[in-house]
């Protein structure tokens, strides 16, 4: 830390003039002048809180897994958390080894002329040297495409086939979430070398649609190809509700899902410039405060009781909702919308329950639902002062970003709805995508897995 | 990171030129210098630890709900993880709309006159756009106020109406413990310029006193005003012990309370400068160890079985004991405030069971009674080459620093139980504190939430 | 951040003549001068980063506590807890009092000579002031040190006496971790000024056998020394399988094992420089991963079924695989070596199980075997263009890196298998090792602590 003292007073002399004489050789004799050292520390600064929000992001797994368990039942709890283990796990080979490279590196110019394509392993390495900050940015995308893909095990619980799941979530890792991810942060159809919805201003800063919406339309679809659970839905109309075993376990999937948030929307910022991380946790904390408030007083409303699920719920949405404006809205617009989305998605399940959309967790009308909302809330309630400097409806901006950001929600439906089903379709007609009936009442842990997740209970 | 280099040395000797000459032009020209690229990159670091921090601390709230979960019975389980969620949330806004302008933005000079106020909104936003070392800042003071607040939720837990507590939770975060934290950090009541308290030297860094004692004091007034729970004293005189629900649950709680620490106490430097936090660190991680071991002896001791609910809360008492003077002590000083405190948590325990204060999770033991011991053994253990230098009474410090301590947890109680009878108070003979004789014995989570934690188990 | 601005350009001028003169002036007449503050900042952000990890390995504690409550009997679930808690807290103060100085601060030079003991205490304080740098690094070995410590709970889980098990964890932590700990990273038995293995170009990055296989081995001698646990391999030859109680709290803690696991080998560079951190995060996200799918296969292939404890034990069997070759080896040998982690852990668990050694968690499977696999298997794929620049085996860096490899393994079994097998002996001729057959059938918690995980549960 302390650099030697030069004792002698002459050598002082010489090392001045030997500078200036220095400063005077023509730089071209040199390869490259030596790196700034406050660039390479910011930059391995930036890499560092990049790589942190990564493992928070990464962390949402566990926090996803523990909700969808305890929302259902104990004799599918080993079933759905190996799901979700497992869709990290395929999903991650599936994202190196296709989507990544179709998200980011297949550059189609105007008119579909095709770019020069950069494989991930030409991406990741430089001189035949791994080049870290490559290695950072794909970690950082390939738990974003984990996110979307563990969306969708909660919708289809209980009663979709083991192995089935697992070539799903290779094939949206692989295929579906980078295809739309590229639309909007990727370079697979550029205009202006900028992506399609970049280029008309299309705001989704870390994914309320990317992420969520794409995942909680492939989850509608899933739920609607395999049919609700038996005995959800009795043939004389009643809907009889299935309860989740147990809460404790949901309400912690809650809280780790929140503060992997933290990592999810700060985190997108991918550098510390300006502190710009710090604002966006706000918004981000402000919604999902004002979402489970909202929820509760809903309920609170409709069934006359604050219920704690559409309470979680209730924190999801706004975090959701807030996602994709968590850099361009003030904190009276985060509070304002995570707020909306608590009321939103309490109807919203609501709404799919009656139209007999089974689906366990309500992950459709959080992910994909809220998702929608939150995006479109942007071209409303972007404040100028915040962010790209966007301004929405509300602040004077028109319908232009309205009209684009409504854009990239009806986009977004229509290719993950649509690969969706045609994905469980597919799935249905070959290997299968429901499990038996006597496995659906015997409970799929036993006969799939062979595992109890309490044997101890009887 | 490599700057492009000038191939032609005649544009070289032409930039140096230039350069000097620019270095002639009168600086006033311009509005102001370029800033320090260190500098600004060091503020960025500052602000990512801070915030790093703070998404730990609010980890805590997560911790909090696992350790009251666990240590009550199933039948409440769904209300007190409500009701720690909930304090999150509306305590935001409380702690928002009125809290933080009346710990930080209210400067009262000497004789009381009152100096300019600066509300929030002036706080957080620089001309015109939101400053991210303010948003910082409030965000970690925010899930400081939190922390406080959940505290309370423990002693009440299985009694409080739902209601009440959310009213309870908005006020003690708007107005209850921004004014105690005001005269220790704040600038309510000003002397000299400084805080009251911090004025006369008075030491807790990252609030024994402030957040835990505060919130310890308010749950006993909590757990007085409301009286212990059905069944626990029998008229015969037997304590009846009521047992937690699930060990395995309140250890993972006090597992994350203890990751969360390493926000709560080495975040408290909000800088990176000198690595201090790494100090703390240590002092914080010899302390909690320490009180897991003198609980553990002393439950040995007295019980002759190493009690598993008396380990947890030595962790706990160990790591409120040495949030005042985490930056203080030395590790051996650590050490031994954490044992005492886990000795001390053990008897208060029994204490407070003895003169009938029903306290199910040990709450006022914990951070009540090790948060005053922890603030008064600064007084005493203060090492002057570590922190601030202070000495305490042990390192040739005298008595003034003992007795300012003891000054300010003196006021500490004496502002937290007296508001906190008088909010409970008020709150019993208007909207009413405490459920129903029926909603105590069948539960609160299904007559006031109309859930069940775990609906599968008979 | 903003420098004051000279308003007069004669004040400008004179600084100018001013900073020339002044550059002149000798050097010899200031004491040093003033740290770079980039250096300086660099070195906090360093410390910052290892910090941060440390708090992610100190997680791994709740981790491994869920892990083998969840793999055990509701009745050993209170027990299992506290052991994974208290041998945090007895080795903390193991490592400080003995363990650090044995395994950095006593130089022996070559022939045996005893250089210069450095104690912790001189180690932690310069100048009679804490040295932030030293904490930080202290810090991070203690949470290494009481990783390796608690592997061997789960090993010896359901049937160790309590007491017997707080003297174990005390002396190795002071003992047993840091001798070998020392011969790989430390300074006892230095050849050339640089440890043993070293010097002979042992390559343990994160510490596959320092901290892994150790606790595996240590784990073998305590369950060979134990014995089985009653009623588990029956007379007529069967081998009566005993079930966790909880999958859902075993899942979580391999969640967070994972996460931990991105403070334990990205942690492991302890500075930031060249965000070689973000290449480690993959390498051992890709193990993680493999492993997992590795075991799932082999399981599905052996059982006819993807059993949930091998798909669980197969994530963590691809994290200890990589830990040595993190830095060294290139994605595909991480996926690789992963997915063979994975298959081998599975036939681990069956061999042990075969073999009469009864680990209720698979500890040494997971810890012990797939430790020295991934250890040895840096000899075979170090690719020479990530990290330190060896090359394995199929690198054309020929048998040399091998043979050291697989020297460090058999020393690591023979020192860690011989001192277990000694102490755990030791321990069972003088206190006991194990509970009596009564407190056995009846559960450890009652007996040994007086609690019950779940009193509500009949």
């Amino acid at each position: 830390m302390i650099r030697p003292v030069n004792a002698n007073p002459l050598m002082r002399v010489a090392r001045i003039v030997l500078t200036v004489a220095v400063a005077f050789i023509p730089l071209s004799l040199f390869a490259q002048e030596a790196p700034d050292p406050v660039a390479v520390l910011r930059q391995e600064t930036n890499w560092l809180w990049t790589m942190i929000a990564s493992f928070l992001v990464f962390f949402m797994q566990a926090g996803f897994a523990l909700v969808e368990a305890g929302f259902t039942r104990s004799k599918n709890t080993v079933n759905i958390l190996m799901k979700n283990l497992m869709d990290a796990c395929l999903g991650l080979f599936g994202f190196y080894l296709i989507g990544f490279t179709l998200m980011f590196g297949l550059p189609m110019l105007e008119g579909f002329g095709v770019g020069q394509i950069k494989w991930i392993s030409q991406y990741l390495y430089a001189d035949g040297k791994p080049d870290a900050g490559a290695f950072t940015f794909f970690f950082f995308q390939s738990v974003f495409c984990a996110t979307a893909a563990t969306i969708v095990s909660g919708a289809m619980a209980e009663r979709t086939k083991f192995p089935s799941y697992l070539v799903y979530s290779f094939l949206v890792s692989a295929l579906i979430y980078p295809v739309f991810g590229s639309l909007a942060w990727g370079n697979l159809f550029l205009t202006d070398n900028v992506s399609f919805l970049a280029n008309l201003g299309f705001i989704d800063f870390a994914g309320s649609t990317v992420v969520h919406s794409i995942g909680g339309w492939i989850a509608l679809a899933g739920t609607i190809v395999l049919g609700p659970r038996l005995g959800r839905y009795l043939e004389d109309g009643t809907i009889q509700p299935i309860f989740g075993h147990n809460l404790t376990v949901s309400t912690l999937g809650v809280f780790i899902l929140w503060i992997g948030w933290f990592g999810f929307n700060p985190g997108s910022t991918l550098v510390v410039d300006g502190g710009n991380f710090a604002i966006i946790a706000m918004t981000t904390q402000f919604a999902a405060a004002a979402g489970a408030i909202g929820a509760m007083l809903t309920s609170w409303l409709i069934f006359k009781r604050p219920d704690a699920t559409m309470i979680l719920n209730g924190v999801l949405a706004g975090l959701v909702a807030i996602t994709a404006g968590c850099a361009n809205l003030n904190l009276e617009g985060a509070t304002l919308l995570g707020f909306v989305a608590g009321v939103v998605v309490v109807i919203a399940v609501v709404f799919f329950d009656a139209i007999r959309v089974d689906d366990p967790v309500g992950a459709v009308s959080v992910h994909g639902v809220c998702g929608a909302l939150g995006t479109f809330a942007v071209g409303l309630l972007a404040d100028p002062s915040h962010g790209s400097g966007a301004a929405g409806l509300f602040y004077g901006g028109g319908f232009k970003l309205l009209g684009v950001q409504a854009l990239g929600v009806g986009l977004a439906f229509l290719w993950a709805f649509g690969t969706g089903l045609l994905l469980f379709f597919l799935l249905k007609i070959t290997i299968g995508l429901r499990v038996t009936m006597e496995e659906e009442i015997e409970g799929l842990d036993l006969l799939e897995h062979g595992n109890e997740a309490y044997p101890e209970q009887i």
